[in-house]
Formats: C-alpha cells, sequence, structure tokens
C-alpha cells in the first residue's frame, strides 16, 4: 500500500484515459489533421521560421532538449519546454498554470511576441493558403482563419498526444515482466518511502498542483516565483506545476529552468524533500 | 592487442591533440571569441532566425536533436546535423567530406540558401553592428566583414570546441576506475572481435575515410548516395564520412541520415559488418 502525506488527496498510479475534449472544442478527424497540420507550420510565426514543433519535436519528446528555450530572434526564454505529450490530462498549462485550457494555451503562445509572434498578419498569410481556407471551413464553417480557431485545432491535436504504450502501461495491464526488477522496486519506493505518490500522482504521474521545491532562486539572476506571478498570493513564491513523469527520460533537461539532468533531479530529492512548512508570513 | 583487417593503416586510440591551426587562418583568443559571437548569432541567417547554434546546440551535443535538421522556412534537410565537438579533427567534412576544412565548411553553410541562407545583405547586417565592426577590424585589420572572414573565425572557435575530460580521457590517463567492468569489456571487443577499430580509430575514434555500411537506401525515397555526389566514382556510392565516436551518447539519432537509435546502430553491426565487397560493376 502506498505512503501519502496526511492530507494528500492523492489517486493511484493507472492507465490513461481518453482525454475529455471541451463542449465547446469537440474533438473531430478533421480538426485533428488541420491542427496537426498548424502544429508543425512555420508560417504561423511572425519570422515564419518557428513552428510549433520547434520547441515540441517529436524527436525531442515532444520538447526541444534546451535548458530554456530560444524564442523570436533567438531572444533566450526563462523557461525549460515542457513536452506537450500527456498536457492533455493537466487541468492548467504552463509551469505556473497560468494557461486554463491548451485551446487558451496555444492562443496565448501564438499570440505572444517573444514566442511565435503572430498577428493579423499571419492570420492573412495563412488565409491566403487554398488548402487552410478549405480545411478551417471544413472544420469550423464560414469566418475563414482567425488564432482562436487555428488554437482550438491545435487544442484537438494535442488531446492525441497521450501516448499509453509504455512499459508502465504493459506492467499495469498486467504483464510483470515488462518492467525489470530495478524499475520495480523503483516504483516501489516512488509509492512508499520517496514519497513522490504525494505529488506525482494519478496516471499522467501529476497531481495538477502546484508546489515550491526550492528553486525559486529568489534574489538571484535566475530568480522565477512561479505561481505568484499569475495569483499575487505570497504562499505560491516559487511553486510551479507538478510535471507528469510519463516519457520523463526523454525530455531531459529536467524544472522549469532545465538546470538539472536526471540524476541532479534525485540527488536533489534525495539531500531532503521540499517540506511543506508555511514561512511566518505565508501562515 | 588489437584485431584489424588486413591492410588496414590504423592508429591507436588514445588522447587527443591540440588541433592544429592552417598556416593561413592562426587561432588567436580574438579570433575565437569573434567566432563564437557569430556562431550563436542569428543575425548570420538571411531569416534573422537561425545561428549555427541552432543545428549546434551545447545542450544537444553540439548537435540538434533531430532525425534531420530542418533549415531556411523549416525545410527538411535531408541529412542528420553532426556535433561540432572534434569536428576539429576530421580531415574533410560533411558526411560525404565535400569541404577540405573548417573554414570552406563554415562558408558553404553560410552560402547555402537552403541553411543560413546569408548574402551581401548579412555581411552589411553584421557590419551596422559596433561591436562586429571592432572585432573584424582587431582581427583581421582593415577590410571589413567578410562571409570568408566570419568563417575563419568561426572555424578558429570550432577549433576549440575538443572537449577531452571523457571518462576515456580519465582512463586512458591511468585512472582504471574510470569506466566500468562492462565499458572496459566494451572497450576489448571494440579492439578486438566486433572489429569497430578497422574504421573508428585514432584519438578521435575515426579514420576519417569513407565507407558504405549499406544505407544508400539506393532507388528508395530516402536515396543518399553519400560520397559518390563528390567523386561520382561508381566505388563510392553508398560511402559516408566515419563519424567520430567521442560524445557519441549524446549525439542520438545516428548515421548520415538519423534513422537509428544507439541500440539500432549496433544491432545493425550485429546482424553483420557491411562486408567491403565491390559490387560487378564497381570492379
Ligand atoms: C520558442 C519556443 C516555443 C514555441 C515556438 C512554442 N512553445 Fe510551447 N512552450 C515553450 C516553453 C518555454 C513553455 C513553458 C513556458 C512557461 O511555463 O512559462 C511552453 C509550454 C507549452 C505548453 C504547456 C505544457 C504544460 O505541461 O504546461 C503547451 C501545451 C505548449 N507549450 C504548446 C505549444 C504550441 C501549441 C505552440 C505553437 C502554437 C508552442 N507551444 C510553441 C516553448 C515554446
Ligand atoms: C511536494 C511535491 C512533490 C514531490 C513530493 C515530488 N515532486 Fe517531483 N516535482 C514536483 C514539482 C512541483 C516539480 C517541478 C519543479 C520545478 O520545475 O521547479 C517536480 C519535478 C520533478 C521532475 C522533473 C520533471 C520535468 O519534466 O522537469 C522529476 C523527474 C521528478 N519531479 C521526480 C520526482 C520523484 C522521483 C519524487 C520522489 C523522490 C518526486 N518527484 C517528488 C513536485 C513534487
Ligand atoms: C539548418 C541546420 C544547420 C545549420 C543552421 C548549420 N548546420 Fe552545420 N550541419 C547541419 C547538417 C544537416 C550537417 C550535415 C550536412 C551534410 O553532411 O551534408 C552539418 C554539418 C556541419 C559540419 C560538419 C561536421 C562533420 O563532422 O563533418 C560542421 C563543422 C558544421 N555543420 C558547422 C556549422 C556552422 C559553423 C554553422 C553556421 C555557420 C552551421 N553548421 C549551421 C545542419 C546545420
Ligand atoms: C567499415 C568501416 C566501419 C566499421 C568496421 C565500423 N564502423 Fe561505425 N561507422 C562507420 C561509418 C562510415 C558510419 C556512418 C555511416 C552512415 O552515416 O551512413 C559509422 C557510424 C557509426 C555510429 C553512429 C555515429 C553517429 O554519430 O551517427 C556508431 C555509434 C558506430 N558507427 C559504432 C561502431 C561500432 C560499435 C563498430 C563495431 C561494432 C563500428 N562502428 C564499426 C564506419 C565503420
Ligand atoms: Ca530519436
Ligand atoms: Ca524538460
Ligand atoms: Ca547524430
Ligand atoms: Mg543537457
Amino acid at each position: 500500500t502506498p505512503e501519502v502525506d496526511e492530507g494528500v488527496d492523492w489517486v493511484e498510479l493507472g492507465l490513461l484515459p481518453t482525454p475529455a475534449d471541451p463542449p465547446d472544442n469537440p474533438t473531430t478527424a478533421e480538426k485533428v489533421e488541420l491542427g496537426r497540420l498548424l502544429f508543425f507550420d512555420p508560417r504561423l510565426s511572425g519570422s515564419g521560421q518557428i513552428a510549433c514543433a520547434s520547441c515540441h519535436d517529436p524527436d525531442l519528446g515532444w520538447a526541444d532538449g534546451r535548458t530554456t528555450s530560444f524564442g523570436h530572434d533567438r531572444e533566450p526564454l526563462r523557461r525549460n519546454a515542457p513536452s506537450v505529450l500527456f498536457a492533455a490530462f493537466q487541468p492548467a498549462l504552463f509551469w505556473d498554470g497560468r494557461a486554463g485550457s491548451l485551446e487558451a494555451q496555444a492562443a496565448a503562445v501564438l499570440r505572444n511576441p517573444k514566442e511565435m509572434h503572430a498577428d493579423e498578419e499571419i492570420v492573412a498569410r495563412l488565409a491566403a493558403v487554398p488548402e487552410y481556407r478549405e480545411a478551417f471551413a471544413e472544420v469550423f464553417g464560414p469566418g475563414g482563419v482567425t488564432i482562436d480557431r487555428a488554437s482550438r485545432a491545435i487544442a484537438a491535436f494535442e488531446r492525441t498526444l497521450v501516448g499509453g504504450r509504455s512499459r508502465f502501461d504493459a506492467f499495469l495491464k498486467g504483464d510483470r515482466a515488462a518492467l525489470s526488477d530495478a524499475a520495480i522496486s523503483g516504483l516501489d519506493l516512488f509509492r512508499t518511502r520517496a514519497r513522490c505518490l504525494n505529488c506525482h500522482h494519478g496516471p499522467a504521474l501529476s497531481d495538477g498542483q502546484f508546489h515550491d521545491l526550492g528553486l525559486s532562486y529568489y534574489g538571484r539572476s535566475l530568480e522565477d516565483l512561479g505561481r505568484f506571478a499569475v495569483t499575487g498570493e505570497p504562499a505560491d513564491v516559487g511553486r510551479f506545476r507538478t510535471p507528469s513523469l510519463r516519457n520523463v527520460t526523454a525530455t531531459a533537461p529536467y524544472m522549469h529552468n532545465g538546470l538539472f539532468e536526471l540524476d541532479g533531479v534525485l540527488r536533489m530529492y534525495d539531500a531532503g524533500m521540499a517540506t511543506i512548512r508555511p514561512k511566518e508570513d505565508q501562515r
């Protein structure tokens, strides 16, 4: 039986469900296909050079392998690009959870001048491509190409990126030989003494909540206060959303700032798990 | 003692020497520094978005982690981007060896419309940056910014990317604990029965020569005849330059077309080493 700290509302590990699509953006095969085209198309960016896939490349675990990403004009961004695999299972997107849906997330990135840098010019550029004109009409009806529609198609595509064929899944389905003995004892540690299950639980191995592991770099050049920037709550200083650990070996480097390799993450936890103890002024 | 096929002119594995700089492009600290700036500067590309480091990123083993790279306008290129670490030790650059020096290689990439897409406009763009005007004058004297000079500075920078602090180097220096028992027996296999030393020899673990491992995909959509495109010699069909194996675990995926992971490479060799047996019409 798992060991979890008191008060933690945990969910057992398990097979991934099919992600639910929101009522105002039902998934259809045509929409997914349009989303896929858009996801890989650099014409969505102001420069014409950067696609979603530039930072979320299937070859790199649907991330980019960089410590932190490079945006428009190769300006360094401040955060590590998370994989979009399994993003469909997160209740809030971005390391600080500032987007409430994949639709909102895509629109935010598209409009961000530091990332895709898309604007009405891009919309006109896409609308000039006959295949896009037709696909948008087929999927959304009259009304043409809009950033909102593009975002909805991309979100529908992302909801299909949910893996589910890992050795861990095979093990869950009953194939005991799918995991090595070392992996099984790791899984046991994960669920018990190592306390990982406190935050990395449920089929996606994430509670979707925000926690402070002491990586805010408060007062230093790498400072990133995480969730605090969204809520303004002192208790949220240094809190970041728990990432999924599915397919995690493919998405080095780790943490919101990409400063660790996997062994570094484990050494950090080993040196002492972050204790959830509010500071004086946070009580 | 190593086992090598008859007639193979092999060199023992060993510590890397300092790469020699060519007489017409002596290395100086200022030149290296200018080369470093240029290497990471997206202004060298026609779009202003792509730097050398976009495809040769230190975070990704000085390569890009992609199966094959994406060039200007995110057009897919046909080959896997090799690391520029240790490139200084190769007598000929590119998978097909078509560049005879790092200087010629850099100039070729800069001018290639599918890659950097640089031209006189770029030169003017760089010359408009006071720091570059000064640095080019300091390093090369009067004569301003030219692609040729930029290429020489980049080449000088690349000659500094030569690693040399691996566990293998520690082992060579006498620290026997630096390699695990498994690694040591792998090294022994490498030098003997596995026949790797036939081609991967010398300090850089490459003979700098061209060999056909049967990966030309002749007649199929991925066809790439390798060295043949440079020499026109039938014997060169399917031959590619032996890559260095230093730091090789950091530069997945593998081979000129990026179609293999490391286990796939080993399985390929295990299934039967390519036999150097000319076809009827190649004799
Ligand atoms: C220039 C690099 C870059 C580009 C281009 C880019 N992203 Fe991202 N993406 C990032 C980074 C960095 C983050 C994390 C940002 C943060 O947390 O503040 C991120 C976060 C995300 C997330 C949240 C994942 C999670 O687990 O919270 C999703 C989903 C996503 N991107 C999808 C997209 C889509 C769709 C596009 C194209 C419309 C796109 N990205 C373009 C770098 C990029
Ligand atoms: C208190 C909540 C909590 C606990 C307990 C916890 N984690 Fe985490 N984990 C997080 C958060 C939050 C992050 C992201 C932190 C950041 O980016 O600053 C994270 C990040 C990670 C990452 C990096 C993932 C990525 O894609 O960057 C790994 C790996 C990881 N945790 C594994 C573990 C393991 C193994 C354990 C148990 C030893 C564990 N975690 C326990 C909350 C937790
Ligand atoms: C768009 C991606 C991309 C960009 C940008 C790029 N490269 Fe490359 N690089 C490649 C690919 C792909 C190859 C292999 C091409 C081939 O063999 O035909 C390569 C090959 C090389 C090699 C040969 C390495 C070897 O072992 O043979 C060197 C050196 C190199 N690039 C340096 C540079 C420099 C310097 C720049 C900037 C001026 C640069 N590259 C820009 C993708 C890129
Ligand atoms: C006949 C010459 C030859 C022999 C023998 C040989 N190699 Fe290679 N090796 C090459 C060539 C040439 C390539 C590149 C082939 C290509 O890209 O099409 C290569 C590629 C590789 C790569 C991929 C490197 C990269 O960066 O893409 C690895 C790993 C490798 N060899 C390991 C080995 C091992 C291990 C052995 C012994 C079992 C071995 N090689 C024997 C010539 C050889
Ligand atoms: Ca791969
Ligand atoms: Ca990561
Ligand atoms: Ca490679
Ligand atoms: Mg790294």
